[in-house]
């Protein structure tokens, strides 16, 4: 089950050693806000011998308003397009280019690996989201795979370095997106889970570069996302159906040809049509209304590490 | 159990002829906000044979920014004082007035009966919050106790029509809260729930106009508000505590002396103080983090009708 011979199996370009926690890339996910708090206050917290640890509160002024943003999503302002766009100047775009500045640039990042701390609404357990493929991020959640039932592992359907997530910055790191939470609450719990999956990555990087590596399955499930479906929606944009009471809360669940997806405002249920059983994620995410997401669809995947 | 005498043993000031459904006076409490536009599409949904049923979309401007308000609570607005100072020119100031214009004044509203329809992030089912403590409002929720068994009836610290509450304008009414539903989104099962109240209150109305009024139980619970407890703060207002795990979501659950309320950031519980059992509603209601408000102690009474 457990491979044991860490270093000799992993092609690392040198040691991990810098590494940033970011919260509050969205003003209103209070979980990782209150936790980089809380690192700042009590710094020993996030020493490792071998570790360089730095924090970050992303974007101040939407933590103050407790708002997701004030211009637009800052999680969607890091593609390399627009870092070098000086004509995007959003509040947004200025703390994405203070960011990157601080922690990239993408191809010789100032960091080796970047843990970003999110929330959701939808019903995501302990989601691990990759920065990239690379074997050091499968590997990594692999192992956090091991420390709790509700970890999951998935992947964008962009998951490289092109994607506009602050994530990108490095090729190493993940998001961490706990759910379901919402917006504006400190949930005790989810944080107390979040913490322990901070600790779990710096001690899982503290030992590689000690030389005593943590055991990592040989195997990894992977969630790949594939599609985002919208809500059904009239002319002028406005919702005609919404998650159907039998999918709210069953992310990561099978589902399969024919089961209820939506239900319409007046009381038909529209079905998922598909031959491939699919595993919806994203489910009801109060913050991809606006971005005309209902659902992000994956396919479930077992990969060999 | 029911007392099938309704109209002899209620005191009605004339019959409840004109009922106003209010949605939105939160911009970001989706329920109400699709009912109402609902009920809009669909009139005949709320046409009963002896009542005049009118919506409200109660905030345009918070809805259409997916937000609580503007800029200020316009459910704090409608306190007589405010309602009559001309200096007060916020957004939400503004509409109230406009409001209490329409369904207004308190003292000779120009509807019979207020539903206002909300939600929140605590976990707090069907609660029927009533406008005033008026025995045709206790009646009328102690009916509703029988339809489902997640249906509760909580009475504000303020529950009179000197509160701020939307609601007040009329002495005959009741907020819908319910949850935990994040901000944001809408959920179908809760949606269904809150459409199964407001048609049984209508179908209730028109029963008793028609003079074949729907049986009520003798008794009530209801679990009276009497006070509001902030988190712990340090000198700069910042949270040092947030919800104990244990008692996150269990609102309506009865909280003894010594048992955990808080949990501070470096891991210690604060412990609940006090004599008699009380009944903690609104745990961690996301809009009352800057109300100061963490959760609202209630005690738990039984009324005869």
């Amino acid at each position: 089950m457990f491979d044991r011979n860490e270093n000799a199996s992993v092609s690392v370009p040198g040691l991990i050693r810098r590494v940033a926690i970011v919260g509050g890339t969205h003003g209103n996910e209070l979980t990782g806000i209150y936790l980089v708090k809380k690192f700042e206050q009590f710094p020993d917290l996030i020493d490792r011998p071998t570790l360089e640890c730095s924090t970050i509160l992303a974007n101040p002024k939407a933590i103050s308003a407790n708002q997701r943003y004030i211009d637009r999503d800052l999680n969607r302002c890091f593609s390399n397009v627009d870092l070098a766009n000086s004509t995007l100047t959003s509040y947004e775009d200025q703390r994405a280019k203070e960011i990157a500045a601080q922690l990239g640039p993408k191809d010789q990042p100032n960091v080796d690996l970047i843990i970003d701390l999110h929330s959701t609404t939808s019903n995501m357990g302990l989601t691990i989201l990759p920065s990239t493929k690379h074997r050091v991020n499968l590997r990594l959640a692999a192992y956090l795979s091991t420390l709790h039932p509700a970890v999951r592992v998935c992947c964008g359907v962009q998951c490289s370095q092109d994607a506009p997530m602050l994530r990108s910055l490095s090729p190493y790191g993940c998001t961490i997106e706990v759910g379901a939470i919402a917006q504006g609450i400190v949930a005790a719990e989810q944080l107390q889970h979040t913490e322990m999956l901070v600790h779990a990555i710096l001690d899982y990087l503290d030992a590689i570069n000690q030389e005593v590596p943590l055991p990592v399955p040989s195997n990894l499930t992977i969630y790949q996302g594939i599609s985002a479906i919208d809500y059904p929606r009239n002319a002028l944009g406005e919702l005609q159906a919404i998650i159907h009471p039998q999918l709210q809360f069953k992310d990561y669940e099978p589902l399969r040809d024919g089961a209820p997806m939506f239900l319409t405002f007046t009381g038909e249920s529209i079905p998922y049509r598909g031959e491939t059983i699919v595993y919806p994620v994203f489910i009801n995410e109060s913050a991809y209304y606006e971005k005309k997401i209902a659902l992000v669809l994956t396919e479930k995947q077992q990969i060999s590490l």
